[in-house]
């Protein structure tokens, strides 16, 4: 059992100083459980959004909202606590008023995290902060060349060029990280874009690199077997899986920055997680939960389980 | 008519003392109206929790808000008024530092309301008390050999042997009513289980006693036919719907205590109760709604339909 | 102990089918305690409002909240339940698309409440509504020839002639009930009037027919003078007291439809009431609780305590 | 390009003073870009509800919602604001207290923008307000002979006579523009209608007229063929199309008056709306909007994009 | 009448595009009532925030909000809209991810406003946009050496030297403005000052610069002499007004990004505000009000009224 | 410094895992730092609760709003953190259905914390957690013969002797307390007492024991000098500070299971609190915060001031 949750004979989920699903704190971690496998982090950052921010408190929604999840995936049949030694490595240091300073320091930061075994997961935060825990996982995955494969949830594609000025904001992270190298453009899948956009010219960056796009209105039809295909394409790569809470509809997830109606539900997007069985992992994020507009919790609760989603595909790849 | 409603020319449907969906309260019913066939009443109890309370005023939120359902069912071409007696009995006494001597004073006030002929619907408070109504509801129903045939609707399976030293919680109900012989657990069907476990042997209970288990990941391709051929299978007997609200997904049910992601739409799950077309109840119960994590009320609302469409399966099922 | 109340030990504050502060039904008061000393009910009407509705859902809510009120009132010592044999009437019939039809309606119903010695408590709605009630009031208390002395808290006068082509809305009660000789405005005394208005001259009417103004801006010096002066000037007559919510601040009542910032605190009203210590009363209302607006339910729950407060001035009055 | 939007390089989509998706008033519209092709307006009036109020703030809670529709859809393939010249026209006049009254303002009003090829979008106020707009429309489209054809999608009929001594409420609508020969029934198509009834006989009027009906537990099989075939059947005809947010289960759409459970999800209700891509339109509305029951906002902004999709179906049968 | 405001006759207060207070926007204004004596404007922008963002919808949320102010001030006797010509300007333009860069937007847009007679009053957004309306407010004023006298209200001092490396975040615009000349040190107030600091030498700035403090646990005693006193003190000197929402207790204010508890009441801050009465004003703002923290819009609509209330010391002024 | 916090240039306070105002976890502190001289902790229970619960989460709640809370205060001058060596000992352990066990455990905990200079702040989790810190603050201030003194801020006495039998619930505590000797009733002192009671005698106990009484009716003529005369009494004898959070208007903390209208505001209560300045404290706790009905998290945020507020009362002491 790596993974050390607190007795709940003693210590029900609702009590105690929160972190990531109650998994320990890095620094808490026995020394026969590291380097811990994963190192869960938040980054408390909304310096980057183009509409609606508060997304810097989402960590702490996020840990709150976790504390609920559990450790055994019914449908994978693993117990991820029993496979992998996770820990919650705190929050990143930002720079509130400097985007691509503070993208550096979480990268820096990430990057000293565990050892190069040691998998990220980064907690937003808006979006642009994949940008930094990208990199930091692509140089944990040894660097390759031409990028790290990508599978992206989100409404939106996030690969404006510059918008107001910036390179480094929300409406960028994949344009820097493709040109940048990061990411294999033709490795990438953009699954759940939708919504109404401000020129049809938005799809170009994308369409011209080689990104696999499934636009929503064909989720139903074509999603589960690109999922399945990506996999198999890309064979034992190790691959990066961003999730942006906005794919899913607003009803799921209210609690986010740019909503956009009509998206997936819940259980489709857990249902297309699963679709990745058998992934490699470098790295994972989920992002833009936005607890002000989030009265119920329940965008945070989603994105804590979304979170457990990822990590039992890596659990479920390495006892399978 | 048996069901006399308030005359809404003059009392609108925002108007009154609220009873469950206007239905007179069980002293006021006419004598050529009684017995009545179903005694609705509301058991205020959230002792039983193992996470969030606040179950304990889901009589109150329920109440308030049926009243704006109707009377006629489009889908089973019913007019659940004209079919059936119903009466909203109150509330059942509670003891409110005390679970075993909550659910015996639940028991024995629902036995007492009505005649062997009344039906039970108990609306809840937390799960803990189907525990009261189905006992109340095997002994009205001629206490069957071998218990009741059960229908449970749920995200959970509630088979926990002790929590914190009880046996009586919210996480036990049909444990306990498996071993005392109130339920047939070869005629038990759980629908909608999901979400990560405490460990795998969580399954263990339900599974050793035969309880049919369609877990969420199944729904689409299952349920349907599992539930149609549930009631095909148990004939005539006398069974009892057990409608844990959070079978129902977060986005359609916030307000409940230990809600789990990628559950059922309320689309789904009321197509689900209509599966059940031509059962014989012995008794139901809808519980776990908080509607203190329930701002829009959608929750407390979705449930009183819930009610109405069990109690429009039993008027089907006279009526036709 | 006319009064007779749920034995909170089988049936807690948050059990049971909702009515006023726990108060019998008047259809179920006991003989001996008949005819009651007040009929408290509900008037489910927002069809007077010049800006937000929503206020017919105000008895509800007020019921719901009062469940928490308890008998005695330490400042005044005096147990309300043991002086004052109180019940919940229900609600009055309503006519929502016609304003002046549904006065007549409350009225007829008020006054057909009880008995010639039954005072009459109306729990809005909006403030159209009072008028409804004075006239049943007035009526009761034998058609005092100039009309009943009435207390009016509130941030506005609710003395417009016309709005609209209406004469009834919430706007106009006061201008009515004066005209129509159902008020003596010479014993009237509005107290907490506030806020931008659209002329100077709304405030000719009030002061042409001689009711006594103390605005806001005097409340801390004049008020409690002033109120317990008019207690002592009326002598026994019978008076009436009308409170609209948003005579209180936005903080203390958010729920309410055209609130008016930097009113009196909860505090505050509850001490002036109290300076009305020995009146005599001929009736009352609470009106423009509106619970779409009051998130955390403090609105409703002011309001159901100075429901309390006006009855205990009764039961003091008595007692004394 | 003859809709010019505010540059988001100095004017980003939270700043400036909110007009429907950012369009410009009708006063400011440039002469190249005159007579407008639709004037969309809103009808800030509650006065024809039957339950929960408060639709009366809709237009200005969809306005302020709005800001975040783009212009360029993507299933469409078309770019809204490039065919066709679009103008939010304000609010039309209304007679709070007056349902009729304001049904004929609000007629007038209508009628009179623009020029007679100018299309008219009505954003709700309550379902009442269909009536008025029906009428201008109609007039508009050369008062065709028998009425325009009309799609209606609501989870209510709306076709009751009389309500409380009220032909007009929005209980009614239909009923009025069928009877008055302003909508065709023949060629009429109700499609979402669900939930219990008062009686069996409600569906009389509409059944007995001809109109389509698409239940709720019809529509996986039926609506979008019915609606494809509604588009083929109806020709060239000028056709109106109605939306009443209630369509959308309560989870999409809290902020309703009379929500309905088990209702469309946003997926599946823009995925109908498509199913009429080729149909000529003389008019739309979106109806039955609630903020105070929205606290998220998620249904006024659903509303913003469901407005969106209706222009787009116009745009793209012009640019088709 | 300078100011005219929409007929209520047929455009009620729920009714229309919402601008400040109703007023007319600026390029609506007719020639008669030009110049205007007053250009509010919006400033859509939170990129100065060190905690919780989101105040880039407070002139949006304020517009709303502003519909039921109405003109007539009963304390200083003036019908504000009699006396001057007022009017919506919009809002600035910004630069989201550039705070000095949107500063010098918006004193530039501000400057550029009506003529030099023509008065500022800007509505925030964060309290870093003082600095660009002082600036322009100063300029208007005839650039007086020594800059403006300035009344400040708030909990914080907002005279930080450099939080993160940025120098003109929300934390620092008086220490700014008071170095570069704009703001008289020695003639400004802050009132209302409390809460936790960081540290004591906190307060060392605006005390070497000899600002008067009115910390909180003085309000009672000296508050209103300090103010009535600086008026006087200051002669006819043009002075500014800064109005930070969070210098009211969260309970009247809970909308705003960082809130100090145990502070005014709004009774107090309006009354504080009358104290003022006589000032010769050169510009003011309101700033912080963070709609997402807002659930029962109480915040906006105190804002709304703060800004009326200091143009209504203008108007009594220019009455008077 | 003892009490080292995060580098806010790296770490604002929106970042990093919650721990009470940004205090190490005990296990954290440096030797030269320990032993610490407070240990706060949380008590997530709500087990004993009458009517509504839910502050089982109280703890996570006040966590998260304490990370605004600076460390400097203005009115005593007093830096809490350079003077006192502060710890976050993260939660008490509980038995969640057993009232008594848990406060068994809960005592044991606190006992067990730091050393015997260490004092203890117990943080909510509902009033009955009292009974097991004062036991704790008890032991380790000597166990001194005749109990603590007591300062008791609430709207109830909390003196009922058995409620649903049961004894320890969170309407007993001082009963318990003074019963069992840890309380000295002639050295305790209740103050803002008021509401409705269930009969006279509910006063009767803390009467005959020579509690002294403060009811809320003589707050503004009594409190203060009561207070600041209470620490004279006791001279230097250790006392217990134990502060409902219900003691406050529901305006200013809408987040508690039984609120009481016409309470303090936060600013008498912080008013209040400093009267206490020379006060030798034993021990404090702060009670009663229910996040579910804190929409705004306004009450937690108090909460969290409230516990700054009286560690600066000790600082004080120490400093002064």
């Amino acid at each position: 059992m790596p993974t050390v949750l607190p007795d709940a004979r003693v210590s029900p989920r609702f009590a105690g100083i929160s972190t990531f699903c109650r998994y320990p704190r890095l620094q808490d971690v026995a020394p026969e459980h590291s380097p811990v496998d994963w190192a869960i982090y938040g980054v408390p950052f909304d310096g980057g959004v183009t509409y609606r921010g508060g997304t810097k408190f989402g960590p702490r929604a996020i840990r709150d909202a976790s504390q609920y999840v559990k450790r055994y995936h019914m449908v994978h049949d693993v117990d991820v606590c029993s496979v992998l030694s996770l820990a919650d490595a705190g929050d990143a240091p930002v720079s509130p008023f400097d985007i691509k300073g503070t993208l550096d320091l979480v990268t820096q930061f990430a990057a000293g995290l565990g050892t190069p075994t040691t998998r990220l997961f980064a907690v937003g935060g808006d979006h642009s902060i994949a940008y930094a825990n990208v990199r930091a996982a692509w140089a944990k995955a040894g660097s390759p060349k031409g990028g790290l494969p990508l599978v992206h949830f989100d409404s939106h594609l996030d690969t404006v060029d510059t918008l107001w000025g910036e390179q480094y904001s929300h409406a960028s992270p994949f344009a820097r990280l493709i040109e940048e190298g990061f990411v294999d453009a033709g490795s990438m899948i953009s699954v759940g874009i939708k919504g109404p956009l401000n020129s049809k010219s938005d799809l170009d960056f994308a369409r011209a690199r080689g990104v696999t796009l499934i636009t929503h209105d064909r989720i139903a039809t074509d999603a589960a077997g690109a999922l399945a295909g990506f996999v198999a394409r890309i064979g034992g790569r190790p691959a990066y899986v961003t999730f942006d809470i906005d794919v899913v509809d607003p009803a799921f997830a209210p609690g986010t920055g740019t909503p956009c109606p009509g998206g997936l539900s819940s259980e489709q997007a857990l249902g297309l997680l699963r679709q990745l069985k058998g992934i490699r992992l470098a790295g994972a994020d989920v992002v833009e939960v936005l607890p002000d507009r989030d009265p119920s919790g329940i965008t945070a609760f989603l994105a804590a389980h979304v979170m457990f989603e990822i990590l039992a595909l890596d659990a479920s790849a390495r006892a399978g």
